[in-house]
């Protein structure tokens, strides 16, 4: 009885900590969470079926309610592209954080849509979107290894640099 | 046993009422659904996996069989553009119709993948793809409400104005 | 119980010889399949949840490791874009060969989102995923019919000139 009820104090201190590890994470990488961004139409954030999260695209907007906009490759460099994908990636976690109160019950992030504003000869996509999925294990660790496709719009709303779709599985 | 087969029985009518609900809106509202287009390659209309239905992307097909075709913001206006989204809604809700045999049976619409054909410098696609969101929360209410991406292609088959994919939760 | 043995003997051998069916049609058809490539960034080629299998997007990446590139309908006809579509499809049966074994753990192709590599002004790109979606139905019969929807992308990775991301239904 002793040893069970040690195991199970072992087991509950570390799944506290394991629990603490993502937004401790965003806390040391000092990444901060603002409230998402309300659909200004008749759609949502997100819808969950089952444990799926289905996310609505987002784009790069800041912690100032600006937008990264331009077309990558023209009037913004890959790096640029770069960091407006991570900053998509951070809109992501805002909601995610909103939907379940803690980003430890996210269970894998499934699916990634990553779109890239560019003109008809850029090529380099990959590396714009690698901005969302770097992110996304640097946050997530393996969790966040998902499936992706890296491709380029036409143009985007607002001339966003980037939007981005994603499916999460959660606890 | 009286009160329990009263129940069930106010039960019955509130539950007949709200079934026949989105039905009765199409007829209020007067939108008239046909059979769907098939496909004219190696895919169908919709798959359904568990509950969830996967349906084809679908565009601007009006009921005369003739498309809205255009760019949006150069060939068409955007009020042109949301009037081709929500064609393109209504041409969902009959396959829907045609899957299910009973609209009734929609218990969300999950995920809509809204896009634009338009040139490189469009940037109002929300305000196109709103024609096909309005519709859905017009006929399902809240269960009508999605997650959402609208974004800008360089072009869409047969030049169409509007192409909409969607993946429907079903009873 | 001889009955009973006798029947166990007749499904099995029923079941193993629906069973080498896929493999076996592939071998028929000449279609050799390798070693999918691996991403080289923070992705992975296929994420399972439940018995979905998501895909990351693939393209046209020939057996010697190269890719079919340009813009289908101005550097590359419809024709050689359906062969590109066709070139992605085999990829994807590559990375399911790896995820699953044997394909025919494969239950239903469910959803193809096929993006075509081309200008404004195309309009055929049903045509070009055609590519993709034939081979489905010639592997897996009706099994390998999806949902689908066939778009113009202003620009994919590479140049090159298909790419397409698949959802699976396995066993």
């Amino acid at each position: 009885m002793k040893q069970f009820l040690l195991t199970l104090f072992i087991s509950s201190v570390a799944m506290g900590i394991q629990a603490q590890d993502v937004e401790q994470k965003l806390k040391d990488k000092g990444i901060v969470l603002t409230a998402p961004s309300s659909p200004i139409a008749n759609y949502v954030n997100a819808v969950r079926v089952g444990n799926l999260l289905y996310l609505s695209g987002k784009g790069p907007t800041k912690t100032d309610g600006t937008n990264i906009t331009g077309k990558v490759g023209k009037d913004l460099t890959i790096e640029q592209g770069y960091e407006a994908a991570r900053v998509t990636g951070i809109n992501h976690l805002s909601v995610l954080k909103a939907e379940l109160g803690n980003l430890n019950k996210v269970k894998r992030i499934v699916k990634v849509l990553g779109m890239v504003n560019c003109e008809g000869n850029f090529t380099d996509h990959p590396k714009v979107i690698n901005g969302y999925s770097d992110l996304m294990v640097e946050v997530f660790g393996d969790k966040g290894k998902h499936a992706r496709s890296a491709v380029g719009m036409g143009s985007l709303p607002g001339n966003i640099a980037v939007e981005v779709e994603v499916i999460v599985e959660v606890e």
